[in-house]
């Protein structure tokens, strides 16, 4: 693999040091050493409230600066990117904030709580002009890239079904509390929804990159553990999201489908897997199983047909020697996904078909 | 594994002579040589109306007698037992005959084209109190039995999930007609409907016995190729049947389910896989490793606390050391599956949630 | 599949009535109702020393006649066919006398104890010039079929490796005699050695067939548990059969191989796997997924080059139209597989390379 | 993960950019990120012959200087630590001179080419009495840890069986030239031998460490492509490395084992297996599946015994709270499988037993 310095330097100022603050860190870090990338990353702040933990994660990093308000890194001249890795409920003020005072603006998925709130992220990086991207990763995985690939050459023909499922485990204990440090993926309010939002949002974005828009979907959610103690108020309260989720939906393409994600499936720490049917040939991929792409091609010859394993490794696969496709899924992109999350839960109330 | 020899001779006649008449005759004649059962099958008579055919299938699995109508078994003093393995729109007719002359009846799923003909089927054979059981061979399977003891022992705790899928991709082809030999699946007014009766059944069956009743669902269904030829009258015509199917469903115990079948997923012969989730365990059965069950136990020690893959093999597991389970699934089991799946047909059309 | 109806007689006496002995009476009652056979297996006579077990064996399967000498059979006129299910140490003179009594005989493996004792049976027959075989079953199993005519095609190409095992636990009880109901596999004067003779006998017969002669191996064995209490004598008695055999060895061809065989690999109950690597393309197998052939194509397009996972069941696919190939193993084959054996045998005692 | 700043710096030379180089460097910079260390890596010099790539290289890495003799930071006072990931034939010398300058040493494997060579590394680092490690990098997965932990707890008892595998692909061609860059792996003279020192070694390391020394070795080599193109002399030449390896052992503790290595396995990139059978348990491991151990143990109820798939992410798995175990393996630990790899070379010419 080639690589020539990067000499531009990007000034990033990451918000949050969770689990996806950490990871972002890392993959700073790490782009530049393994891609012939244009621009040199550089650790310029990280925003946090707890300002002990922060003083550790900027020296484990190697953060230049620390921040306690994301106001300040918005305001700096020094920074050229925000990254938005805090909790659902701070992406919009934060990312409309970043866009207006001109800068580049990453954000973790979903986009919003809502498609509204999804909608003012759009229009506001969209005014400004600035890039921006969601963080969904999967879009990355050379595998998932490959798949695309043979569904843009027509390898697939007409397509019949997909199908996708997000399945974790880690929610089934009714002594979790909703809210707090690493659970306020459970405060219905910090996070806009359960699994709708954090698991079934990544598989309806994959999907949406693979097979076109949605046209309509009927759902149903529920939550297991109907109450649990909130660390905000000490008190046991109604839990309001959604711990698990699954709708079924015709895309525009006239294919049928089916998605499911929840935190309740024993045995599965995080299962996502997807298949697509079409006339000629199916794949099916698996993050457990990362780099490889399951594929089935009906035109091969009868005798030797049959499910392949192709391990993403050779030099003509994808970013094996070519650097990766530009900036998306871009906000407008998240918001497509918000939209269908909407319908979902909306769905899941009125128990009719929605259109997102 | 103990043989003694069978001494009570069971008279058998079987109308159908396909693909299900010959597993069928398979099955009689293997039983009595791998179990110790109080009954010797004896192949009396099988019915068909082609002539030529029906001497080669009697020859050939050795029957005694060839009948080319179904009313004269149902007569016979000599026949103990009908088999009905012919097409579905003859069910309900042969068997509501067969269980007023008294005969014990078998018939091949779904028990009706509809709820209504089922309906009328079980009232037959109770009125008449004649044995009786619907082919859903996979309740047989020494892997699911050893499923329904597990659960039954309550090694699930509380059930969250339960998804089953039954995938094929033999109707791709448009030039496939509708109707005739080994077509009759996808001739509607001989089937009753398309995957949702042949394979979602299955599924359906399975499921009931696994995790009890389904309170609510809703569906979708979908025609991919909407004509084909007729080989009744040489014509293109309307495609009547269902070429996909799938729903999601609330069960009684709260857990929350997706079932999809379809004849349009190329790679896949016969996938059938099922997967329980509960409070405590998971277990997964896929037809295509047919005496494996995979089974995770949280309660396992941490440290090695993984899927287990169960090989149906030692003295302690189902039919190595006993008979199997009584003549189960009975008419009314196979009636409660269709009324399973007219509330599934029901709902793709009325885009409502429905109660079977 | 066709079907014709079989008319010519054979009429076939079995000698033992154990696991083989059920299993051969299966496939003669089955074999013609799934194939267009020029035979109809006759189950004239089965031979046993125990006559209420013969008895009952004999109403089980249906044979016509018992006898408790297995000369009787021989001498019989009604008797086309003898087949040699008892242990190893009656194969010989079995064998030898059906042959020269002009009956076609089919014979269990290993053919011999030793290389002699199956060289005067190859005679035997030779002379006689009457049908024979040795049960090589796995020489039937449609993906191994497959594989040689991929090979024979040339879809490999130069042949580099070959690699071999058959893993299986039940022995590792201290507890268990020599010798005996069903034990005499441990039992060395009877079954002439261990797992050599039992396991990798069927590991050395496909890969004989597969990919040509062995020029030459230097092998291992051990006997794990050294005493054990023998049956015959009710004392505590050396063991001297072989618990484990492997050896390495080059073919005629140049490649290299490696061939294991076990009865302690806790686990596994029957883990036969094969592999072959040529210059173009590999295969594998694995008799617990026994109809799938694991294929790899070097040629295939870059990107989407993988292993394939073919399962058996088109209609191109070996025994969906055709006829099974002509008797094959027979008595020479056979041979040729106890050559390699002793030679194994004799590389464990000598530690050189031996030729078979 | 608690993590707590290291403070002291481990100031490094690394020796070498190729690809084990650049291995190496990503492990420095990312150790401290994720595992609370007591040192702080600084990444002082690199050190090779060509300075453009040279320059390229530190620059993308964030070395500090580069040398383009080694003995540079032999002298060099700043230096702690020598690493050496320089072809097969410098490891020896720069070794020794590096231990006898006081320096730590990091060896890449083998450790020497021939067990003559490493006992004199041995006998340097310990003279010296400075810090020495091989990199034997398996040692360090998770799976494999919990692996010697299960097995020290005795939960295998009496262990019967070692197998293990390493398979590539990479060399088939013809046309790849023997030495320069990239390929030096092919010319004897740099890389001592060919697929013995390079992947039966990696085999041979995780072996001693699972199952103790290995008491005599059985073995064959062979070379596929006997001449190729020397890249130093530009002229065809015999072909000195052995293209495939493998041997038959004994272990001091009585198991038996096969080993294997090839690089003419087609379809395998990278295919490391190994498995191990014991009285009371197996396990089985596969780098394809880097994060899984299959364990299989005879102890659990009958009914629901079978193999387990552990995903090593549990916080009571091996890492998840703990620093990893103290330097090892060792140059003495390096020497150890030096000197099997030695027997069994010696053992293909010989064609005799060999003691390692």
């Amino acid at each position: 693999m080639e690589l020539t310095v990067a000499n531009r330097p990007l000034n990033i100022a990451l918000v949050g040091y969770g689990f996806m603050g950490r990871t972002h860190s890392n993959a700073f870090l790490q782009t530049p050493r393994f891609f012939a990338v244009p621009y040199q990353p550089v650790l310029k702040a990280v925003v946090a409230r707890n300002p002990d933990r922060l003083r550790k994660f900027a020296d484990n990093w190697g953060y230049q600066s620390v921040e306690t308000d994301w106001r300040a890194v918005v305001e700096r001249k020094d920074i050229d990117l925000v990254d938005i890795a805090s909790p659902n409920d701070t992406h919009a003020e934060i990312a409309i904030a970043a866009a207006r005072a001109g800068k580049m603006v990453l954000c973790e998925k979903p986009l919003g709580r809502t498609a509204a709130e999804a909608q003012a992220m759009v229009s506001a990086v969209e005014s400004a002009k600035v890039a921006n991207m969601v963080w969904y990763n999967y879009r990355r995985v050379p595998a998932v890239v490959l798949l695309t690939w043979l569904i843009d050459e027509g390898k697939l023909g007409r397509i019949f079904h997909y199908r996708a499922q997000f399945l974790q485990d880690w929610t089934i204990s009714a002594e979790l509390p909703q809210g707090g440090e690493g659970l306020w993926r459970l405060d219905v309010d910090v996070a806009g929804s359960g699994v709708t939002g954090d698991l079934l949002a990544h598989c309806i974005d994959t999907a949406l990159w693979l097979n076109g828009s949605i046209a309509e979907v009927t759902a149903m959610t529920e939550t297991f553990i109907k109450e649990r103690t909130h660390t905000a108020t000490g008190k046991v309260q109604p839990v309001g999201i959604d711990d698990a989720s699954a709708f079924l939906c015709r895309f525009t393409n006239g294919s049928l489908a089916l998605f499911e994600a929840t935190r309740y499936a024993r045995g599965h720490k995080a299962l996502y897997t997807l298949e697509i049917n079409g006339e000629h040939a199916s794949a099916r991929w698996d993050l457990h199983d990362l780099h490889r792409l399951q594929w089935f091609d009906h035109r091969d010859e009868g005798r030797l047909r049959g499910w392949r394993s192709i391990h993403i490794t050779d030099s003509d696969h994808p970013y094996m020697k070519h650097w990766w496709v530009p900036a998306a899924p871009t906000f407008r992109d998240g918001l497509a996904t918000d939209c269908v999350t909407d319908a979902v839960l909306k769905s899941a109330k009125s128990r009719q078909w929605e259109k997102p």
